[in-house]
């Protein structure tokens, strides 16, 4: 299959093209680069030292040759290059990961928050636009995430985007009915993301475009069957307060003798899947289309729940690392339950690496090896959810005052 | 009450600002007149001869001794500027009208469609934005559509924005529950619509801003009791194929003897609203706001509802003309019930003029009176909704070919 990667650049999309392409399809990377500058913009680097993307696929040419092609693209400004090229390439699948992703970011400032609606609603609405445009009728992979649900639940297991209820009618009886789950987002981001879900039911009810959309959990682990092939095929590790999500964060805050900072009671229960899995479930997605005329299929792109105190626990285990008790500067509850179907996957063969088995791999090939490369500043987190939420003073273990979340 | 009404120079805006303004409000008009721009486009003019805003307001002015204040911002781009306005002007209250609001002009082409999201999602998130950054409690009114809705139901009456549904619990119980009306839109144009309402729900929740969505009908009439008092102060009349709604369109075509024309069975069921009661229903829900931290407050802004075949049939017993049968350029059901609950706006007494009562001032007042200006040729619709439908060819009375749906 000729495939585009939109976001191919990204934490998930490198080792996408790479799995892809080693799989044997026609892997084309569309990407803008945005993540790299939002790198240069917080002063930040990923822990593993990351080449550029022209060097990547110079690298994996070199170690396979297989090319990967790159395309210089922004899906939300360059719409008519973006209908040219589909025009000219017609590709067979696109996976869509090209989104401003992380949550805390999106919410920093008025700029971070419109930055994040007009890059991440006019990316996804260009694609559809442009697919109708070019009558093009390539199956479309995109990356949601399970902050769609919100984990608000009234004590209900989340299903795979479709929640059936029961509607009373006019003549009194009681119908049931799928309905796509009520969103509750939880920041800026999320929220995008809920928006993205009602542009994909438009298009796939109106113009027949086959959609999935994957709810993925918070994505951890580092390396791939193919990323370890070559050390400058590395995948990116994002560590710092905005883009570093929870795990990555405590298991870097580990390696530098520095408390792992819980924000709040630590009761917030999240759902998590490793990269080599993630990777291997967009190729699942990619073999099991939806037909046309369908529905938007959706599945949960997750294999595992923990609530945050306990992963901090897990790795204090590991490592012997304390634990840091913080303000939450979110503004979310402090205990969930989180209950997620995830038989799709399941039943097309995943075999999902679980964190009790893949975690002291990541602590010693990962963040203790690269610990030299960590900027301490970079750590805690600074973004408040509201204007009201006071100031969080993250101290660091020798009781200096670290940065204020404000 | 200082009040801004951002789109007051548009059809249902610039009746509202003379309402209000009558009322001894302090109104400021916030518009960046693209909508003039989209009559230029278009090659179309209000049937009823329109001033220039600054004409208008001065008319006002003379006529009344009270003063609109006109601004020329346009909410999608200019953030800073807008944001520096509400800083400055603290307004009591913010009326939001500002948007492409026509079904078929969003589906004319590719850059119809994008320019509709883009203008409408941003506008309403810079205006939620700037409220948070300047921290003004203003309270947002907000001109949403029934279109929301969908139509498409299982037999349940539309509430007014939640629907009671059952939830079955992982403890086997079945959990009754609000939820946000499970969105349905028909076209880009009720897409946009749907993602305001994720927009204003976030807000609502996250910064505990005070928003009230009005889903309106299709609003029809042209006069209120301020816009007669001055020739000059008269409300636009649209009848083009974009953006005249099916009455406008059925009283042009009748008063200068064109059929009639009913697309598909005209089994569509619609709801509708007179524009005086509109105005009415606006200064209702001024005075009524929702406290902070409460939900969004959604009121159904319609009065009755009639099959399209049922109205041009209304119409041809008053005037006498035929009614045509064409193709359905919409992707819709052909037929469908629709039962709306309007209890809160009742209660708050509202007292609704009928279409039985308004109609004929209508034929004679507006359309008989400036049939002369009509421009035959804009009156066939020419969006198809999906490049699958065939293009629709309109035949005017002397069976003379007019314009291709295409
Ligand atoms: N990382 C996770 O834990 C996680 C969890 C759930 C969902 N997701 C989703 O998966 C997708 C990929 O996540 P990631 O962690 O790889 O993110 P990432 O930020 O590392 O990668 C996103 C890529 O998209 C590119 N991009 C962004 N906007 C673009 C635009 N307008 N035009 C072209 N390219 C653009 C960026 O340059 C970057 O290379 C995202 O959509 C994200 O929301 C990620
Ligand atoms: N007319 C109806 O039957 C009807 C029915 C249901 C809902 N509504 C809603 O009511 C609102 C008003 O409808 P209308 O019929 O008066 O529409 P209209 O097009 O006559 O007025 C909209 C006004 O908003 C302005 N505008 C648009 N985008 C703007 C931007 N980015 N910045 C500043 N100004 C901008 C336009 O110039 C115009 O003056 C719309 O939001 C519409 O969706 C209308």
């Amino acid at each position: 299959m000729k495939i585009a990667v939109l976001g191919g650049d990204g934490f998930i999309g490198w080792p996408t093209c790479l799995h892809l392409s080693d799989a044997g399809h026609d892997v084309h990377i569309l990407d803008n680069l945005s993540r790299r500058w939002i790198d240069t913009e917080l002063g930040v680097q990923s822990l593993t030292p990351m080449d550029s993307i022209q060097e990547r696929t110079r690298i994996w040419y070199q170690e396979t040759g297989r090319r990967i092609h790159f395309h210089l693209i922004d899906l939300a400004r360059d719409y008519e290059i973006l209908k040219g090229w589909l025009a000219a390439e017609r590709p067979d699948a696109i996976v869509h990961f090209a989104e401003q992703r992380a949550a805390p970011y999106s919410m920093k400032s008025d700029r971070h928050k419109n930055y994040t609606v007009n890059n991440n609603v006019n990316a996804t609405h260009n694609l559809l636009n442009a697919l109708v445009e070019t009558g093009l009728d390539a199956h479309l992979v995109h990356l949601g995430t399970m902050g769609v649900y919100g984990y608000s639940t009234v004590g209900a297991a989340i299903p795979e985007g479709y929640l059936p209820v029961g509607v009373d009618t006019m003549a009194g009886e009681t119908v049931k009915q799928d309905i796509l789950y009520p969103a509750n987002p939880g920041s800026i981001y999320h929220m995008t993301k809920c928006l993205d879900q009602l542009l994909f039911q438009f298009y796939a009810k109106n113009d027949s475009l086959r959609i999935t959309d994957l709810h993925q959990g918070i994505v951890w682990g580092t390396h791939t069957a193919q990323t370890r092939r070559h050390v400058q095929l590395i995948n990116r590790f994002d560590y710092d307060g905005d883009y570093g999500t929870v795990l990555n964060r405590f298991l870097i805050q580990a390696a530098i003798d520095y408390p792992l900072t819980v924000h709040g009671s630590g009761g917030q229960t999240r759902a998590f899947i490793h990269v080599q899995d993630s990777v291997r479930c967009i190729e699942l997605a990619l073999q099991n289309p939806p037909t046309r005329g369908d529905r938007v299929k959706i599945f949960n792109q997750m294999t595992e729940t923990h609530r945050v105190r306990d992963l901090a626990e897990m790795i204090s285990r590991l490592t012997g690392a304390r634990i840091a008790w913080l303000p939450n500067p979110r503004k979310e509850a402090a205990e969930n339950d989180l209950v997620v179907h995830n038989e799709q996957f399941l039943e097309l063969g995943l075999k999902p690496i679980t964190l009790e088995e893949g975690l002291l791999e990541e602590v010693i090939d990962v963040a203790k090896k690269y610990a030299y490369r960590v900027d301490r500043s970079r750590i805690p987190a600074v973004s408040a959810w509201t204007k009201d939420i006071a100031p969080v003073i993250e101290r660091d273990p020798e009781g200096k005052r670290l940065k204020s979340v404000s």
